[in-house]
């Protein structure tokens, strides 16, 4: 028989995070339907056909479960050669600084691991990662380089965050993070490095089609403005757009430098000043949020969420999964960080997980389950939305479909 | 074949949590055997005869994995019924506590659902949040009752606690928390509660085999000194051991009183004086630490881990997994909490869900990797014991055997 859908979840509240009006742009007592990667319907039970089992291959009852948009992770350093365990412990023992970084540790040893494993290796290690982000209802992923620093393995980071995604069966956006750190071997030469970065490396890798976004990390300990100016007007004569670490430790406007970009989005922000959230409010860029790293580090700076909210500046939340800052394997986790540290609702905490970090990626197609939209959503074993940010730890997730296929490995060990 | 065991596993690296003077009682290269629920062999793999397939009907390489003792969650109060994320996102839209007690928020209103559960209905609610506790490795885990306020639904709590050991094939003790709230019921007549509780429930509780230790909420918002050490003494006379929830949000002296009664455990603690501690010390009271509610309530104020230490009162660490102030579903967050919030090293947070939890709980007969001990044991894919406590979420238990049987439910969706 052909039918014209591949799929039919009937008996659903849906979560669309559109703009109905509803919280959480609720529908209840509904169906969602796809063809291919696509969703073909949205709507109530009583506006299906008759015969809903003619319409697809493949009908559901999910019994009244919850169905939201797939989570979106826009911010991670999910790629990366070894883990930092023992400095954790170090730190936890009474190790200084200092001690630490004799002992071989901090962002370096990250560097060093990076540099030192091949494709495969780097691939065996990342995919667990991914896969517990995808056990908890993330379809989409951005990764970023920036532990190679130096062209072979910043290559090798971002071709091995594709292969992730072909992997899982979910998409997988890449970051160039060039100037995340100062490679040990251009210690005394600044200005080389970050020519490479912005004139050799970014050219190559765009090239390559490795390059969906470009990223950088200014701060007194990272690059400068004047460096990260310098790299995004680079990305701009290629034609890519920017996001930035901006003003986690400190105010430097990074902000407002990406603003002046038309940066996709900005990221951290526990630092910036009110003068920056007004022009990223002009530049529409989005503010992610990254309340891993404020955890893990014990901050207690807050970012400027009522002026975000004030400006009307979208807000995203992210893990920064990365082996430093913040070991972060669970969005839905990085969502009750959000609300529990930053004070954000769960309808903001779930937006900033989806529609938002679908814009802080530059993507139209999903973060709402609309008609047209993609095919990514997640049925979870909860009784309100907000339980997605109440519960810390555990594993609501019981179906996850990506590109409008379920994707069992959510369930394998 | 007759086979001395049932199970070895070869190739394992051990964190035994023994005495052995290594950290984490760390022996590697070395197998362990068990025989129905008792570990039988525990020694490098040289030590083992030529021909060990011969030793045990289920012969298993781990491949270098690391294997600790099962964990123990020594502190929560999983049954209840419904749940309070309305309440959370009421809170975080702006609604005072007032605000939320006139919609029916708070205790009162687990009170409310616990008592319109019926036993199977509870056993439903429950059983995913102790799988989800038995899939990050828990393998002993304590239950308070608390929600009842009143006869039929204490027991009805202590009853459904028992049968989720026995659905899930672990561990659990049953604690009786009938001094944890006023019910409504009796706002006008304290003492007429303190009275039912002391002298007809837990009696009538205790003869039915529900009680395994006593417990009480010991603080300006829930009952007195003098109230607490009325259900001690009872709890004396029936032969029973105590806990008690002492100082979380003020100093009352709870952790002495609790001390005073040789009790098991002193719980919370963020604000025991010293010479509480020092009672603590002689009395041989294992100090619970609950970094979960620290981390919900945004609490600053840290328990007296500097005391502890120098006094040496055994550290130990839980979810306190409640609906109010702890909906916490991984005695590995509260593990990372411990290490991230309070700064206890990742071998003293391995300890506190290990062994001394097993003391928290008067249990001589695990926690450690030892001949004789419960076969409670998980082998966990990491390469170091601290990656326990440094990853924040995710699922590292590869394999979880609860009294030498494997938990595959650990698993299942
Ligand atoms: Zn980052
Ligand atoms: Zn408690």
């Amino acid at each position: 028989m052909n039918r014209p859908w591949d799929h039919l979840l009937l008996d659903a509240h849906l979560a669309t995070l559109a703009d109905t009006g509803a919280p959480y742009g609720a529908l209840a007592q509904a169906a969602i339907g796809w063809k291919d990667d696509r969703i073909t319907f949205i709507g109530r039970m009583d506006a299906l056909p008759d015969a809903p089992h003619a319409l697809a291959a493949q009908v559901d009852s999910v019994d009244g479960a919850w169905v939201t948009p797939g989570l979106i992770d826009c911010h991670t350093h999910l790629v990366f050669g070894g883990q930092r365990a023992g400095e954790f412990e170090m730190r936890l023992e009474g190790a200084s600084y200092e001690q630490i970084a004799r002992a071989g540790g901090g962002i370096v040893s990250s560097v060093r691991a990076t540099r030192a494993a091949g494709e495969d290796a780097l691939l065996a290690q990342a995919l667990p990662r991914a896969r517990a982000l995808l056990a908890d209802g993330v379809t989409t992923l951005e990764i970023k380089s920036g532990y190679g620093l130096e062209p072979d393995t910043e290559r090798r980071m971002l071709r091995t965050a594709r292969r992730i995604g072909a992997e899982l069966g979910i998409d997988v956006r890449t970051s160039y993070l060039g100037l995340h750190a100062l490679p040990p071997e251009f210690a005394d030469d600044r200005a080389a490095y970050v020519a490479l970065a912005c004139d050799t490396v970014l050219p190559a890798l765009a090239e390559e089609g490795l390059v969906d976004a470009v990223d950088a990390f200014c701060e007194g300990i990272g690059f400068t403005p004047e460096e990260t100016r310098r790299l995004f007007a680079r990305a701009r004569a290629l034609g890519l757009p920017v996001k930035l670490h901006a003003d986690q430790l400190s105010d430097l406007g990074g902000a407002a430098l990406a603003a002046e970009f038309d940066a996709l989005s900005a990221d951290h922000l526990e630092w910036t000043s009110e003068a920056s959230v007004r022009a990223m409010a002009r530049a529409g860029t989005v503010a992610v949020l990254l309340p891993g790293a404020f955890y893990a580090l014990r901050e207690t700076r807050l970012p400027p969420i009522a002026a975000l909210r004030a400006h009307g500046v979208p807000i995203a939340v992210a893990t920064d999964l990365n082996p430093g800052t913040s070991p972060l394997l669970s969005l839905r986790l990085a969502m009750n960080m959000a609300c529990t540290l930053f004070r954000l609702t769960p309808e903001e905490a779930l937006r900033g997980a989806t529609v938002n970090a679908a814009r802080a990626l530059g993507l139209a197609d999903r973060g709402t389950l609309t008609v047209g939209a993609r095919a990514d959503l997640v049925v979870w074993d909860v009784g309100q939305p907000a339980e997605l940010c109440y519960w810390i730890g555990g594993s609501p997730a019981r179906r996850v479909f990506a590109g409008g296929v379920e994707r069992g490995a959510a369930r394998m060990p």
